[in-house]
């Protein structure tokens, strides 16, 4: 029998017959109670109040991914679309989501200060998101790509990121959407480049090295006619998702007492998630929405 | 303009001019380095070294789900073969889980002491787990419900727990499987008396209030002839997945000097992801696979 | 040789003769090299970012120490002021600290949210406070206890709390403050009943089982002619360490050339913590010190 | 009134009035429960069960305490014995505490694995261990250096890590006597190339950079010979406390019936704290003290 054996290190060392915590005679017994102390190695990681709880996914090896299925260059608006989708069913789960950012292969849900979901276990937010994303993003794939198959079920990671005050969640979403720019800016210059200029892949990216935002503009104006400016802005702002009021007016059929049954037009205010694609490193976006962040001095 | 006025707080408060961790005038431009201060508020996760790590996925609402997909009572071995289909498209993405083990809607998988994947990193084990394991579980669905459509993209939450020892991790594993064999021999019986008994659900749960394991044998074997140990293993286990060795033997062709091609047999050791059904708790299967556990002294 | 034999756990298990963490040849030779993988099981502890570190000690076992060294009741301003001069030299070591608040046995010290010392890790940080407070304890006891030794080392335990705004933080010292003035309440009445009402300290129980404020202050009145409110404040309000500014004036000599050496004063400004004893629940204190808090929307 | 106020940022912002958690109306009212909820800020900090527990303490600036305190070089005795003391101090305290080693001005304190003191709360081990430490410190310094004084407070500050076996934990203990081994060797040489070499610091440091440890060796033999193993072994080795059982024998008076009272031995066996400075790197001091480690396969 196992476990009364005297166990070995460094030649003998005192056996753990005694041992009050784990040890225990083993029998293939069912007895489940003797197996329930393994819960006491769970530790807590419930999220410090009263900050904003944010969740970031990236997608895992999705330069390969999107090589697979042929994703269009520099942008590849079903898979934007997707993403956006796959964003929606994850808010449309948690409501203490107040504001999503998306943009190329990653997407960040930003929940609420006072947020009780999970009792604030970071564990089961960001297992939660990153689940419910990854299945949406299978389940509407042919919504957006058709007869084109998804070759492989993909992947996404998460984290956690706790910001103390509006001022953090501000910049921590200007970070992203600034990183958006950047990128597109120079994948845009990069693509027309090789697709509308002819170079190689390697030519533009030599052409490019070195060059800062206002060289990229005059390349694409100059030599392309194209306002950088003008082009789409779900390219150049990414996907921002929040919750919005609206009036939605409905017919019903109503029967009042000796009246005959007729159709009345019934309005409610109903909460729904509404894609934006504008700056959100400006004032104005959030003095136009004044309800998504609370009040820093609660 | 906004951050230069004198933040108030209780009146007035010192203005936040010269902070030099987040404060600083905010122009809508995209100078994207402004920003990237909010990183360091990203905390490190990483898992104690030398201890096991085990990421837990539960079903969220599957007992709605399972309803709506009309899963057959007590098990629908359609669910249970994409459960362990998904852990298997985990177990090819991350060769580091030496073991995983699964039941009902959940699977856990263990990686392996010294493994160093993702730096040991929860968050990034757990979601990528989570993430995995749900798109494939959308992917895959048809395989096993055929035609019956998947009517919403399901969620499961994950949860990472170290494990010290391999007592400790191998008491883990029996918890989950007895806590599978009670839930399986109480189902067992409770569908036995619905469907074959002809009891309402609630003069079943009535029959089965208070009743040991022995008793709940005895009216399957006395009312209805049933040996509960001779019902499916993969109810009464669950589903052991493992890496097994095989060697596989291909047909070549090949084509030596001087000689004509040919076909020739050349054989290769191949891990590949074996399922089993069988006892966990006691000693044999640990006995059996001695290359599984590392060895507690290291 | 231990290490290169097979390692036992349920029979045999894997040895570990090639693990790369752990496991190696372990001769008594001095190769510091070989073992300092062992660093790499410390964790970062560093607290989150733009919030308050708060580090609160308490003294351990201070009821059976008050009792030793023979404390007067229902407060000693000996002992009372020993923490103060204890909290002081705590602060002297860090100048992060922007207030420090103590009652009792237990002291609260407030580090501004942008603080950075020691990289803001949480085991540093609280260790050191709690061994600084306690060496200046007993470095301090003959100052303010006299002849009366000191019979063995007291000892105070400590945690770290963070708090992210300053709404949160205010009412954490409103908490502590509450919780002084609750106390001190009861026992001036419990010790005015023993002391001078003649009452056993089992009757002075009985006495104030189930009486509110109104009723404690009533009996002081009425039974005692004691007004509350004109009790000491260091003993009603606990006491509040701040950092102020001073023009402090000192004599020096000065030699200009072609003139006698004189007497000159020189006045500079100096910051020095400040001992207070006043309310800081309501508003005034902190709007009449708004340099402490810093703004909340940094 | 503060609260009720619109809060700003960005302009607008919502105002706050109907946050749960955090936002009330603040009198200065005493109402200690309002505050209460500031209690559900501090995190749970428990650490992994079935680990080993180093709490690690170091002298804060001891280069320069040394300096303030004309410690002898290259180790003084009274300082080392006054670290051994106040480590006894540590150990009276908390019994769960199997083993400790201390060399310089740094001691480490090994809590056995199944350890559920202050439930296992980081915060609380490390910070009664540092403040223990601490106070003892400065309350026997008279007992070492008799008449010399001691100047001001000092402070160590600690740290907690956490080892899952036994040759994780052997290796760290190793990896801090290998550090005493071969910081005294340096500094053996260094100080008598100084002191009876006539070099000047700088000519020593010169001397002594790149030499392995038989160049240092060879140095304190041929040159002034000195043999380093010779040299005491508490500078060599440091000090190791552990538990140990010892047989007292004390006299008492015993009256039986119909006797007279006499004077009888009565032996009892008591535990008391040890010090060692020998070798624990390799396995013969394990060998001799089987009683300090808990098996690994618990």
């Amino acid at each position: 029998m196992l476990i009364a054996k005297a166990c070995r290190f460094g030649g003998r060392v005192r056996s753990c017959v005694v041992k009050p915590l784990a040890c225990f005679f083993t029998s293939s017994s069912m007895a489940k109670s003797k197996f329930e102390y393994v819960r006491s190695f769970e530790t807590d990681d419930s999220c410090l109040r009263n900050c904003y709880i944010v969740v970031r996914l990236d997608g895992r090896n999705f330069h390969k991914f999107s090589e697979q299925h042929k994703f269009t260059k520099p942008n590849d608006n079903r898979a934007l679309g997707l993403m956006s989708r796959s964003a929606h069913s994850v808010m449309a789960e948690m409501e203490d989501i107040i504001i999503a950012y998306g943009q190329s292969d990653e997407f960040s849900f930003v929940f609420k200060r006072t947020s009780n979901l999970f009792k604030r276990r970071a564990s089961k937010l960001m297992t939660h998101v990153a689940s419910q994303f990854s299945s949406s993003y299978v389940f509407n794939w042919k919504e957006f790509f058709g007869e084109q198959p998804l070759l492989y079920p993909p992947s996404f990671d998460g984290r956690v990121v706790l910001y103390p005050s509006n001022r953090n969640l501000r910049d921590y979403l200007s970070w992203r959407q600034a990183d958006c720019h950047i990128n597109n800016l120079y994948n845009t210059v990069f693509w027309t480049l090789v697709q509308r200029g002819g170079l190689t892949t390697t030519q533009a990216e030599d052409r490019l090295k070195g060059t800062l935002a206002a060289d990229k503009n005059e390349i694409l104006f100059s030599e392309f006619d194209i306002n950088y400016n003008n082009e789409s802005a779900l390219h150049r702002k990414g996907t921002i998702l929040i919750w919005e009021k609206r009036d939605e007016t409905v017919t019903k059929r109503v029967k009042l007492p000796n009246e005959e049954e007729k159709e009345v037009p019934v309005t409610r205010s109903r909460r729904r998630v509404q894609d934006h694609h504008c700056d959100i490193i400006g004032d104005q976006f959030w003095e136009e929405h004044l309800d998504i962040l609370e009040a820093d001095n609660c």
